[in-house]
């Protein structure tokens, strides 16, 4: 868990502004929810391996016995703990408040989750989370609301150029039904398939002979990747998608993954400099969630080989806490490295002054000094002159501020001589 | 604990932004800390009362045996717990970071804090708190910059005519020993002398009796409260001060309490139409913190009889961190009462639009409208006909939008006939 200094809460909270302001303006409302949950609700299985990485909260008032024999019942300890993801929560907040929501809630989300995590570098038990879902739309028009909200945001952000690499979980299935290997065997064949970025084609290939799942299945798999895989060049659409999926692919299925992409296609962004649409099929992409139930997707930027975040359609989660389906589709940027990746930069808004004063300017004008900048727009900090001013100055330039003053006794507004700290 | 839907988080967000874009032009700088913090440093005594209310979470990795060794010592059960307020984790963070601070550092906080309170109205055992500190200045500056950056926050939010009750904790130590009362009964004195505003000066007297402090103490208080008490009607400055106290009051206590008043004076705010300052000495203000050192206050306003915030001076306690003297003052606004208090309001920044279509418009099309209307500078929702438009057109209405927008297939945007939503 980190401290956030100054300089970088400042920068945090211009880029949540910015992902902010433009998930607003395409028509998601954003909402909040306590960051603790209900104990089982947090341990209901659609968590996953984050599960296992909740913090708990003790019950309070456990006296000694209690304690005791909680001692085969970690339950008995604990009611509470700390949400490690927005997505449970969101569908808890959806089943409670349903009936003061549109029959189409788009929602925001941007908040901290925690993981008991080992800590590693670049990891954190405390992070922000950056959520965009739509909850009652199972047409593809959700996720094309995602796609275009979401590269939107990487736009106003100064990252333009991103493109999202689309997928459906129903495809992968078939796909690997298609090639024989066994139900049972599949969640091992995804796991394995997950790593194609690392191991290559022939490396997933191998590490499946190795496991010993079909042959067969196997031959087959190997044989689909000796046909061309140019997919990334092509523009995105049926064409594309069929002939990068094995013949004979389901209709409703392409469908919808086509849907996708006529919707992006008539919005502003399709007809940017991007040229082609900003969507890649990729039969390959898994996503580790347990929970998705259709298409999947993640964010691509050319300045990095990591992804910026991802998301999919979770048709079935919310339908379990309501006993109703209820389709789902959701998207979430990675702003903690959104954040590593952009700079610093100035606070344009408003000019930002230090005055530095001698100790024996009175108090009372160094506030009459200090009101009549911020009357005039500016930020203003005090800061006594120490022996190193040269430091001083640093710092304050490291905090965001663009100017300073010199101020004596005596000293009026008109008098004060505004220097740049560049 | 509380969810909060779309209309009251944008309502939540839209204070917090004016009161952080005040506070920074005023050269407060923002920072974060961890929600967690170490259990020993929460229950170190500085939290007062609300240690007792702090949520505590779980080792993690305990198996039975560990359970069991644990019953009689709660803490070998815990090592984190939920921050209860935003004092504490302050004085951890400068300690941490004093070399990468300013020398004077002007701190602004704004997080939520957790206390297990039993549930009652208008409590939450979530909620936000909103600090200012100042670490590094012993002068009445301090003070006078947290009252002037207060009361233009609570001026920018729309409510002029705040004013600040200021009193000293070693005012009234030493009155209290003027009076007579013994230093082991002045704690349970304070804790009488702060229902003033719901006992009246007799109930006071009366329940200072009922304990059997100091006969003589009390006789020299109840003389004490037949003084012409008319102080409110008076300018501050140091003749209303020694009026409102015992004679001979000290001079270093008087000359810092007329130090801030003449700061305050130096700033606009006192030119306004208030007159006067907005500041009120006032001797028989307590606050509950034990941790108060010197000044102590509170933010009035003439809409509400409770009070908006408070805050004081309280020197003792990052010294106890850092091992050196640090002096600090800080100022707590009342968030929640804030929100509470202030209308919903449109969001007058970008305008807000639904776009009601058939359910036969193609996606492609809606889509399309969507982002033209967004180029514009629109915020817009999409929403499926209903039967029920009118509920449809309210509950968009409650959510923020001001207008709408029929669409048929084949419209165009120069089509759109916008419509208020008033």
């Amino acid at each position: 868990m980190r401290d956030f200094l100054p300089a970088e809460k400042n920068r945090r909270e211009r880029v949540l502004a910015v992902i902010r302001e433009r998930y607003r303006a395409h028509g998601f409302d954003e909402i909040e929810t306590p960051v603790m949950e209900e104990y089982g609700r947090l341990h209901s299985g659609i968590g996953g391996d984050n599960e296992k990485l909740a913090f708990n909260v003790l019950k309070r008032g456990l006296d000694s016995e209690a304690i005791a024999a909680a001692a085969d019942d970690l339950s008995a300890l604990t009611d509470l703990g700390l949400r490690y993801d927005l997505t449970v929560p969101l569908a808890r907040f959806y089943a409670t408040n349903r009936g003061r929501l549109p029959s189409v809630f788009r929602s925001i989300q941007i908040a901290p989750v925690w993981r008991a995590e080992r800590p590693q570098k670049g990891r954190y038990r405390q992070f922000v989370q950056c959520d965009i879902d739509i909850i009652g739309d199972a047409s593809a028009r959700a996720e094309a609301e995602l796609a275009v909200a979401t590269l939107d945001a990487l736009d106003a952000l100064g990252l333009e150029g991103g493109s999202i690499r689309i997928n459906d979980r129903r495809a992968l299935e078939w796909m690997l039904d298609s090639f024989g290997f066994s139900v049972e065997e599949r969640p091992s064949v995804l796991i394995t398939i997950d790593k194609l970025d690392k191991l290559g084609y022939e490396g997933v290939v191998a590490e499946m002979r190795a496991r010993g799942v079909t042959a067969t299945a196997v031959d087959a798999f190997e044989a689909f990747g000796l046909r061309p895989m140019t997919m990334e060049y092509h523009p995105y659409g049926e064409r594309q998608i069929r002939k990068a999926l094995p013949d004979g692919a389901p209709d409703d299925i392409v469908a919808h993954l086509v849907g996708i992409g006529t919707a992006v296609a008539a919005t502003r962004l399709a007809q940017s400099e991007i040229g082609d649409l900003p969507l890649v099929f990729d039969p390959f992409l898994v996503r580790g969630m347990g929970y998705y139930t259709g298409t999947i997707f993640e964010l691509a930027h050319p300045s990095v080989a990591y992804s910026l975040g991802g998301g999919g359609r979770y048709d079935g989660m919310i339908g379990g806490f309501l006993g109703q389906d209820v389709p789902a589709v959701g998207f979430s940027l990675g702003f903690e490295r959104l954040v590593d990746l952009l700079d610093a930069g100035h606070d344009a808004a408003s000019p930002a002054i230090v005055l530095v004063h001698d100790r024996d300017v009175p108090i009372g004008e160094l506030l009459a000094l200090k009101t009549a900048l911020i009357g005039e727009g500016s930020r203003v900090r005090l800061e006594e002159r120490t022996k190193n001013l040269k430091a001083l100055l640093e710092r304050a330039a490291s905090d965001g501020y663009a100017a300073f003053a010199t101020v004596v006794a005596g000293a009026t507004r008109d008098q004060l001589e505004i220097k740049s700290l560049d």
